[in-house]
């Protein structure tokens, strides 16, 4: 991986630590659990999709950086809460981004790993929004992602494009920035007009 | 695998991620909730089986039709849950089959993977019940497998009869079916006989 | 595996499904809950690190007495409940055992498949808590692990020391014994003083 993106992949990780980590404060779970929450919505996405795809070991357990950013926006999360909480909006619209470089990157490498468009997409999607459903499930509340506004659709449409343009040949950098662009882009644009995903009409009959 | 087993495979995806999907709705949660749960209980099972006997990446990620057929069913539930709903008995029964379709070929999977004949029955059963279990956990109730009429006996039972009968190098087709039999016919007997596991006896200890 | 080391592991295994078990009859589950919660906490972070390592298919899929010891323990726990309920202090003990096991074992594996120190610290933690946590998952409650006394904390000094001795080319039996008992000495003392966790200071911003 070229450093520009090591560094994006990075500021991605702590963002969504920082979210996990906001999560296990508010469950008042002890610093370990916070540590936990930390890394398994940092990294969580990546490691399923990793393990879906069979590139194991992931790549986080071979490179110690990956493992340090989240103890650290763990830690941080742990000491300053109070603050960290008040920035929850500003810490929204970094996650979004940090949504916007997961997708188009777990789709691109799905695709190296030989997986067919519509699976690559999927993938990219899963690498982006599993490690806030991995946090959700461990934090004993439904996922986040099925009932806020719209996270997951742009992530499948950024992964999506992405994985065109690269069938397409284009260089990975123009096919990335593109998906990444679009994903973020309608995210914050969600987040801004509360856009949410559309409900059943009706009762549910039991 | 043969076109007979890929469509009786589809339907039986197609089965279990309408339960899902029907869960995803009494939950009240959004379209995409909807369609995570469908996908989840049609494909999860077999998911798990794949990664854990190392046969990654999965089949359904290789194959479009396995990603198509749970979108299909999520969808009709989204639009038609009130009917769907009401034909839920009917969809049990729909339901009995894809568990002993997916015991039987998820066992003899396993034993291709090289797996013994005891764990191979036990991945058969995970084939059949894991969906299930995703979809209980991500809809934030205990598996209903754990507490409803029998359902992973039935399916224990005829991955372990299957597994036995390759053992005894019977060719794919007899044990196959031989083996779904019992566990249809098990389940089946179940819901209209209302039969359950058995309870710890007495209070527990706190 | 030595045979002394495959008594321990099965031993190890033996408790842990004992703790599952109990947590599957206070949750009033049929047997078959039981036997699911004494399995995947007898084997579940096994399953966890081999998956994750790329250690496919876990050894337990390989070896019938890893999925018989589960059993029995379950059983066990199903009819003798009340006992087994009562002893459960004792059980407490000899779950640290498991753990000083656990942790080291695995975090030793892991490095034996081309892990470095720190992700292989972490694998072994991952080993010794993982089958805790996926109990608590399936039982619908947030994992003891974040919130009750130092579990988790003993599990990675342990792993860490063990992984630090290999490092230092001290022969497998004296990296396990040292890291274990290290684990295993801090677990009993923090059971002993009721030694938790430092929990977030103030009250959560929401």
């Amino acid at each position: 991986m070229s450093p520009v993106l090591v560094v994006l992949d990075l500021m991605g990780i702590f963002v969504f630590a920082i979210s996990g980590a906001l999560v296990a404060v508010r469950k008042e779970l002890d610093v370990f659990g916070v540590l936990v929450l930390a890394g398994t919505t940092g990294l969580g996405g990546g490691f399923l999709r990793d393990v879906l795809i069979g590139a194991t070991p992931p790549a986080a357990l071979e490179d110690w950086r990956y493992l340090l950013v989240p103890v650290v926006a763990g830690l941080v999360t742990f000491w300053y809460h109070p603050t960290v909480g008040r920035l929850e909006r500003q810490v929204g619209v970094l996650d979004a981004f940090g949504l916007a470089l997961f997708c188009v990157v777990g789709a691109l490498k799905s695709v190296e790993y030989g997986l067919g468009p519509l699976p690559a997409a999927l993938m990219g999607m899963v690498s982006a929004i599993g490690g806030g459903m991995v946090r959700d499930l461990l934090a004993g509340r439904v996922p986040a992602v099925f009932r806020s506004e719209l996270y997951a659709t742009p992530a499948l449409a950024g992964a999506a494009i992405a994985v065109l343009l690269d069938r397409l040949d284009q260089p990975y950098a123009v096919s990335a920035l593109l998906g990444a662009s679009v994903c973020l882009a309608w995210r914050l644009l969600a987040m801004w007009r509360h856009w949410q995903a559309p409900m059943p009409s009706g009762p549910a009959s039991v």
